[in-house]
């Protein structure tokens, strides 16, 4: 040990080289005689079109009255995230999604933007933010009409209304369609009866609903002359001034949650409450005095699906918070990773950096790629939202692509939000279990978002059946003989435009084109016929077994369907990974024609996320004859090899994040680890110096 | 929606037929007219050699004192597991392993069994007894002499010295050899000096010792005579009766954590503490009153490994602890799963039963699968470990396989407790993240499990350097240009045997014979083959990739090393999946001479395992030429086939795991689902038949 001390005090800087120590690494993309990122122009990229927004939102949430309190019990948890809604209304961080004359910004895109970036001060900020201006707040926007906007929506703004958004019950989840509580209208008094008929159809979940709400957007049948004419929502006073519940509203407390504690989710329940004709957000279907229904939509299921649609948001700012929280995780485990050190290499120097172990590089680096992409992937979807909801792109077809897009990115993020957190977590040991390094803490706050504003496998579905749907488009009007040869020549594919955001016939111009990548790995543009060739293979596969259904009973067609379900969810994943891929490939395109060296990394970044993803499915590849298996093999070692190229340039990659001290909070980032070790150093130093360092039994024996 | 609620007035037992309703399923073995298990039977064969120990065990933790309650601060927390910690003295729960002349059992199986289930009550509570009488208390045990189990065992056992564990240090977590700790052998007062010589060698992790621990066995440098003998364990004393630290002594807290907060963890300092000479835990190595070191182990490196060795208790408990905890979080996923409801097939019945879809089945019963199998290698484990610290089976040989057994099984059990607690939660949706749903909690208390008692990939590590030494013994004497040629042609795997339980050879005869497997599948021979040609093979090419490094330089040799090293911590995951997977097998053919249904069953379960590992690894089984493209295309569909036969087991299989309610605890397993479900439907019956039921608007449309 005194040797390894004595040899530790060379410079840092002859580490990479093989006399200087092993396992050979740079550490920085200088000791690698390599190009180094232009870091702030990367955090200009990965903020996208909205980073002046995210940087204010940064800014504002350096102040601690921001940050999470670990282990701060539930009670206090929850008055201290309702003061931090207060002091966002203070900060105007509530008014950007609404109307200019309610007080707003009518910037939908930077209203979002800026909320995923709350994040990092407490997921529950985030959320219940987004329970109170993108639900409650939105239903009355989105859902309701002038005069409704005029009554509520400069109370939400400003809070005094504080709301809960009453859609889930606890029989109902997923699907909304199905729920139970009933708006029954009386035309002789002009007023709805809210009404919970059984136990199954009470509220569940809600944000606001066990303490703070005064009032509820409640999702209902509505009934009226006989008739169901579906799910509608509907404004509901909760409680009056002094906090009491309003006569025949119940509510109760979920009490302890796997996190977000700072949120008081509980349920609602009505006892035949009675509200005005006017609180029937009606923007989608009225309902005249005498009772009388009009709609300008005449479809039913499609009038369903349009209010569900213009609630499409939440999902699209999960998708940016999870990214975002994820980032951060990795910021802290790999800088974490750049400066512990652990076990001798056996070569005879100083104890090994984490992240110049292989199994280190192998474990975080893809991950960081993944995160890369999930970051142009959010901004995208973000722009195609902004675009939509300003009414400058508000098109049938847009809104529909709007949220397929969403429905496909919002899974991927937040569950590699849970895994990528989780990975980072032991990637730094007991460390990374201690509340105040941040793992354990965003895990638990974000492990909801993987089944919340619709359960991940349910939207991945919808992205499937979307797929299939456009798969079938392109085969209106041939035969089911046609479309079997089709299939089986795999030719199906090559006419199938809809897998990702780009045609194959474009990959050869627009990729590689821009910065070489690693030499022997596989090109940009056989990464994309890679990942869109699957998407379009898994659709026509899945389309040619679904055929017979059409002509089968209803439940020999469920049964079939049923039979495919899982591998149909797993095409919409592919599709999802084939979008962010195509995203990451337009940012790196971006920062291109302006500077070289910063693109020749990023492109190295993309590779490794292409490979990464390749080799996840790496079986399928192989038994559906698109890789040989000597490609097939190689793909790990080329994984490895980039892994190898990134490591000097990780902490440049994590800089670029653009976190600072007051986002990342996390001790063992903050250069600690290294202090420490340059203490003990300093003291086998010293003693070796002084001559009474003890030998060793072993070096005793060799005399 | 009446429409469905008229006919859900069926007999349940009508839903397998295709005409009843679709995904068309059976949920009984009754209604799928098949074979059906004894439940109480194969909770016998799962409970293992030590059942009635852990009986004993779940009786005890039926009393509510025990059990965690969800949001508690973390001070009372801490508080309430200390007073269950004495509750357990009481109920002699604490004195199994120890001798009987303190008062113990000497029955070291059966006392790991019976922690095991603390589990279920509050993982804090597992933990914390473990800290005390499977740590602290085994350090006095096993690397003390009789002077020191005289004068500390019976204090242990009783709780008088509650103790902490001083291995890990800020700087030195799994690497214990690299410790800063002195202690140094005053001989002029017959004393050690217990230093910490700067801020990275202190104590970090402990439990106890924020609080509570009135000692700890501080492992540290020993030196005597100028001489570092390398790390050795002390009792240290750490507080007065009044709970005072003691002169030199520094505490401090490590405050909250992501889990297991009933544990008072902390850091502890010593500066230049004094101790008697009496209190060096001395069975492996003395020293002398006038500082003469002795130790019937020459090697330091022997020595060392010997020392830790006698701690692999925590391992194997582990384990098992992370073992039924993923039962438990599937026994409540799957009982909610046969009773919850969600969308209709589109056939027109009642709402579908959600382990009846093809995702949810291939979810969750693999995770089953693989639960059952962990069940069965912990047992194997169990008897090992009792064998070899009974004294019975007492040689290094068998020393060296249960350390390399519990290395393999811990991280695994480990890891899948965490990946199948997530999806069971998942698979709940909303209901998951409730606290009193467990799910969180136990994720949040176990999470910690894959990065203490040896971070899971170094515990890997290690058996992978295991397999190569196994391997390379083989070869002793041949020469280099022979071993290559073996690995070239993998011809080497046939003469390697380390890889599991059985020698190939025997898999003909052992494996198939007592039941069918189900058509078409991978037999149990096959399955079997695969497996351990996959450890074989991976072996040998890793030692073929690493042979070059014996003749490198000592950076060069690091750097292969390094290269390999994430492919050598797949080659021991692999090893510990074979040796599941066969203790699996044995446990089945246990069963088989008694009950060829129960084995029927429990065969079709092996088989999901088998074929379950399988799907994970099926791009190296092609890549090597194990499986061809068609075989291997087949294994997705054969597993959903065989998801779908256990399907009707399902309910039959989790209530084997024999859990009382005061072991679940969770109301979404209460059967309140069910119940919720047949008021809604009752509800909806009554109004049908009044006549006063809405018509839908589609109906009305209609006409």
């Amino acid at each position: 040990m005194t040797d390894a001390a004595v040899r530790s005090k060379k410079p840092a800087t002859n580490k990479h080289t093989p006399a200087g120590g092993a396992p050979a690494a740079a550490h920085t993309a200088e000791e690698a005689h390599e190009p180094r990122i232009d870091v702030d122009a990367v955090t200009d990229l990965l903020l996208g079109t909205w980073s002046q927004t995210r940087r204010e939102a940064r800014e504002m949430i350096k102040d601690p009255a921001f940050w999470r309190i670990d282990g701060q019990p539930m009670p206090e948890h929850r008055e201290r995230v309702l003061n931090q809604l207060h002091l966002l209304v203070e900060h105007g961080g509530s008014r950007r999604a609404f109307p200019e004359e309610y007080g707003g910004l009518n910037d939908n895109g930077a209203n979002l933007a800026g909320f995923m970036e709350l994040v990092l001060a407490d997921p529950s900020l985030q959320i219940k933010s987004g329970v109170q201006w993108g639900l409650f707040g939105s239903a009355i926007f989105q859902l309701g009409t002038r005069k409704h906007h005029d009554e509520w929506l400069r109370g939400v703004i400003d809070l005094t209304i504080p709301g809960a958004f009453g859609m889930t019950e606890i029989g109902h989840g997923s699907d909304v369609a199905a729920i139970g509580t009933t708006a029954t209208y009386d035309p002789d008094t002009e007023e709805f009866v809210i009404h919970t008929p059984f136990r199954a159809a009470t509220k569940e979940y809600l944000g606001n609903a066990a303490l703070h709400g005064k009032a509820a957007t409640v999702f209902a049948q509505l009934i009226t002359g006989g008739v169901n004419y579906g799910v509608h929502c509907f404004f509901v006073p909760l409680r009056d001034d002094e906090g009491g519940m309003l006569p025949g509203v119940t509510s109760e407390d979920d009490g302890v949650k796997g996190g977000l504690n700072g949120i008081d989710n509980g349920r609602l329940a009505f006892d035949h409450v009675r509200i005005p004709r006017f609180n029937l957000l009606d923007r989608y279907g009225q309902v005249a005095s005498d009772g009388t229904y009009t709609s300008d939509i005449a479809s039913p299921g499609r009038r369903f699906f349009t209010m569900l649609g213009a609630l499409v948001q939440g999902r699209v700012s999960l998708d940016g918070a999870a990214t975002e929280a994820t980032a951060l995780a990795l910021y802290i485990a790999l800088t974490y990773a750049n400066q512990r050190r652990q076990f001798d290499s056996g070569a005879g120097t100083d104890e090994v950096v984490l992240l110049d172990y292989g199994k280190h590089q192998r474990r975080l680096l893809p991950l960081l790629a993944q995160n890369y992409a999930q970051f142009f992937s959010n901004d995208e979807l973000l722009r195609k939202f902004d675009g939509v909801f300003s009414g400058r792109t508000d098109t049938p077809e847009e809104r529909e692509d709007l949220e397929t897009l969403a429905a496909a990115l919002k899974p991927l993020s937040t569950w590699n939000a849970l895994s990528t957190i989780q990975e980072a977590r032991e990637a730094c040991g007991g460390s990374g279990f201690i509340a105040e390094n941040r793992f354990v803490g965003l895990h638990q706050d974000l492990d909801v978002y993987v089944t919340f504003e619709g359960d991940n496998n349910i939207l991945l579905q919808l992205v499937g059946k979307r797929l299939l749907a456009d798969f079938a488009k392109q085969f209106k009007g041939a035969d089911a003989a046609k479309l079997a040869s089709f299939a089986a020549k795999q030719t199906a594919g090559r006419v199938f435009h809809g897998a990702g955001l780009r045609r194959l016939g474009q990959a050869v111009t627009d990729f590689g084109s821009t910065a070489r990548s690693v030499e022997l790995g596989l090109r940009a543009e056989q990464q994309h016929e890679l990942l869109a060739g699957r998407v379009e293979q898994m659709v026509a596969d899945i389309a040619t077994r679904l055929r017979p259904a059409s002509k089968a009973s209803p439940a020999e067609a469920a049964a079939i369907f049923n039979a495919n379900q899982a591998e149909l969810i797993e095409a919409a994943r592919a599709h999802g990974e084939l979008l962010q891929w195509e995203a990451f490939s337009d940012g790196v395109n971006r920062i291109a024609e302006t500077d070289a060296d910063t693109a020749q990394v990023l492109t190295w970044l993309r590779d490794l996320f292409g490979m990464h993803l390749i080799e996840k499915h790496l079986a399928w590849y192989l038994i559906n004859g698109r890789l040989s298996t000597q490609r097939a093999a190689s793909v790990s070692r080329y994984i490895d090899r980039l892994a190898l190229r990134l490591r000097p340039h990780a902490q440049d990659l994590v800089d670029a994040y653009g976190f600072a001290p007051e986002h990342v909070r996390a001790p063992i980032a903050s250069g600690a680890e290294r202090a420490r070790q340059d203490e003990a150093r300093a003291y086998y130093a010293t003693l070796a110096a002084s001559g009474e360092a003890p030998v060793s039994e072993k070096s005793l024996k060799k005399k």
